[in-house]
C-alpha cells in the first residue's frame, strides 16, 4: 500500500566524532522517504530550491519514491548545520536557513489523493491539519512535532492531536504536552488529547508504544521494543524520522491495523533507525535490502526473547 | 542456594513529590537482601551502630534473612539524606554520616563460608577485594561500585574487577570505568578488565547485559531486559540494589549457570527494582508473595514478546 509523507527536505553539514560532511541531502520527508520505501509505495509532498538537481531527486527515485509532490521554488533550498559532541545523543544547530521552507504550503497532486497512510512530519501544526482534513480517506495518520510548537502554538497543536492516530514523539516532547514529568502518566493526557496510540522515542533505549483505551484491540499494556546497542555511530541526524519511515512503512505493508502488527512496526522503526546512525546522512538508507533490515528485526527480537 | 551480601546498612531521610519520611532502615544490603530473600536464602555481613534495634532486626529476619553478619559498633549507624524532584531519576543528597560505617572492615562469621554466591556491594575496592578472596569457594561474585571509588581508586578497583564475575553498575559508571562515551565500546572496555559479564542499569529504562568472549556460553549478543513504566513511583532509593537481590536471588535459585539464566535473571532484577520504588524505602519489599512477583515478571516479559 502506499504512503505519503509531508515535510522538509533539506541540505546538512553535519559534524560529528567520526567526520564532516557539507551539503549532504537530508530533511525529514527524505529520511522518512527512503526509510518507509523498503515496506510500501512512497509519495512526498515537500519544497525545494533551485539548488536541488536531477541527482539529488535520483536518490528518492533510485528507491522507487513518488516525486511529483516536490514543489520547485524559486531560491534555496531549507539549510541546516549542527555538531555532535562525544555524547552522541544531541544535537547542537550551528545554523538554521528555512529559506524556500519558511513559505512551505503543501501542494498534494491530484494522482496522491488514493494514498491510504499520511505521515505528517514535523511542520507548524496547523500545515499538518490542512494536510490531515484534505486527505480525508487515509486509513491512519502518522504525525511528528517539536518543543518549538509545543511552546509557540499550544492551541494548533491541540487541533493537529485530535486528527492523528499515531502520535511519533520522544520522551521530553511528551512531558512538554503533558505538563507532566512522569512518562506513563504524561503518556495518558498526551492519549486523551486525540491520538489513538503514542509512540514514545527513547534514542539509545528503544521506543514505547501506549495505546488508547480500546485502540487497535483490547489490552492496557503498553509495549516497549528495545533499541540494539550500536558501537559504531557515525551521525544521529534522522534517526528518529528514520524510525517513523520503518515505523509507518511496516504497518503500511499490512493487510490488518492490530496491536500485533503495531508492536512489530515499534521494532522494525528501530531497526531503520539502527542502520540510518551507522553512515553519515542518508547514505546507508540508500542501499539496503530487505534481507539486511529482516536479520536485524531478528537480532533485535532475540535482544529481549526468553526462551 | 545461598547468598551472602556485604555492604551498608543505613538509616535513611527521604523526601520525594510523594512525600517525606525519616529514620528508615535502608542500606545496599537491606534492600539486596530483602529483594534476594524471595529466592534464596540470604546471609548479610554488615555493620550497626546502637541505634539499630531488634524491631529493625527483625525486617530481616521476618524475611528468613541469617543477621548473624551483622556486627554492632558502639556508636550511630550510617545515616544518609536525600531528595528527589520532580525528575526522579536523581537523588540530591542532604547528608551522609558515616558513622560506624566508616570503619567497617568485614567480619564474616565461620558458619558463612559454604556460601555459594557472593555480592559485594558498593564499598571500598579493597575491602571488596578482600572479602572476595575470603569466601574463595564461591560459584558465582557479582560486585557494584560508584564514581567515587572510580574516580578516588581506580587501581584498587582495577584489582576488584578481576575478582568479580559479574559487575552490575550503570551508564554513567561504565562510560567513567572505559573512559570511553560510547556504551558498547565501553562495555567491552570494562569486560577486558576481568568481570565474565557486565550489567548495565539504565533506571526507567531497564538494564543490558554483555557478555566475555564465550562466557556462559556462547554468541557474541548483549540481551536487554525493558522496565516497565511505573505511574506512581513514590521513591527510587534502593532500585538498584532491589535490581542486584533480584538477579543473585533468581541466579542462586537455579542449578545451571547458563546465558539463559542471567537473561531470565536481568527480567527478575527488573521486576524487583520496579517494586521497590512504589513505596518509601523497603516498604514494598517486606511483603511480596512470590506470586506477586512471577505476576510482574510476565507483564515484564509480555511488555517487549512479539507473537
Amino acid at each position: 500500500m502506499s504512503i505519503l509523507v509531508v515535510g522538509s527536505v533539506a541540505f546538512d553539514n553535519i559534524a560529528s566524532p567520526s567526520g564532516r560532511v557539507e551539503n549532504i541531502l537530508g530533511g525529514a520527508a527524505t529520511y522518512f522517504a527512503l526509510a518507509a520505501s523498503y515496506f510500501a509505495e512512497v509519495r512526498v509532498v515537500a519544497v525545494v530550491g533551485d539548488d536541488f538537481t536531477a541527482d539529488h531527486e535520483l536518490v528518492l527515485k533510485r528507491r522507487g519514491i513518488d516525486t511529483h509532490g516536490i514543489e520547485r521554488a524559486p531560491g534555496k533550498t531549507f539549510r541546516w548545520g549542527g555538531h555532535y559532541t562525544e555524547n552522541l545523543n544531541e544535537a547542537k544547530t550551528d545554523f538554521t536557513e528555512l529559506n524556500v521552507f519558511e513559505q512551505f504550503q503543501p501542494k498534494i497532486p491530484k494522482t496522491y489523493h488514493d494514498t491510504q497512510f499520511l505521515f505528517l512530519a514535523n511542520i507548524h501544526p496547523t500545515l499538518q491539519a490542512a494536510v490531515r482534513r484534505e486527505m480525508d480517506g487515509v486509513r491512519l495518520t502518522g504525525g511528528d512535532t517539536m518543543n518549538f510548537w509545543i511552546s509557540r502554538t499550544p492551541d494548533e497543536l491541540a487541533e493537529m492531536l485530535k486528527l492523528v492516530n499515531v502520535l511519533l514523539i520522544n520522551d521530553t516532547e511528551t512531558k512538554m504536552i503533558a505538563r507532566e514529568s512522569n512518562l506513563p502518566r504524561a503518556a495518558q493526557k498526551v492519549l486523551a488529547m486525540g491520538p489513538q496510540a503514542l509512540v514514545i522515542k527513547h534514542g539509545e533505549y528503544g521506543a514505547t508504544i501506549f495505546f488508547g483505551e480500546g485502540a487497535f484491540g483490547i489490552g492496557h499494556h503498553p509495549f516497549r521494543a528495545p533499541a540494539l546497542p550500536i558501537e559504531q555511530v557515525q551521525d544521529p541526524t534522522g534517526a528518529g524520522d528514520s524510525f517513523a519511515g520503518g515505523f509507518m512503512g511496516y504497518i503500511a505493508s499490512q493487510e490488518q491495523l492490530s496491536r500485533e502488527v503495531l508492536k512489530r512496526a515499534l521494532f522494525y522503526g528501530g531497526v531503520m533507525g539502527s542502520f540510518a546512525v551507522e553512515r553519515f546522512g542518508t547514505e546507508r538508507l540508500q542501499s539496503l535490502t530487505r534481507e539486511e533490515i529482516d536479520e536485524r528485526f531478528q537480532v533485535f527480537r532475540e535482544l529481549t526473547h526468553l526462551e
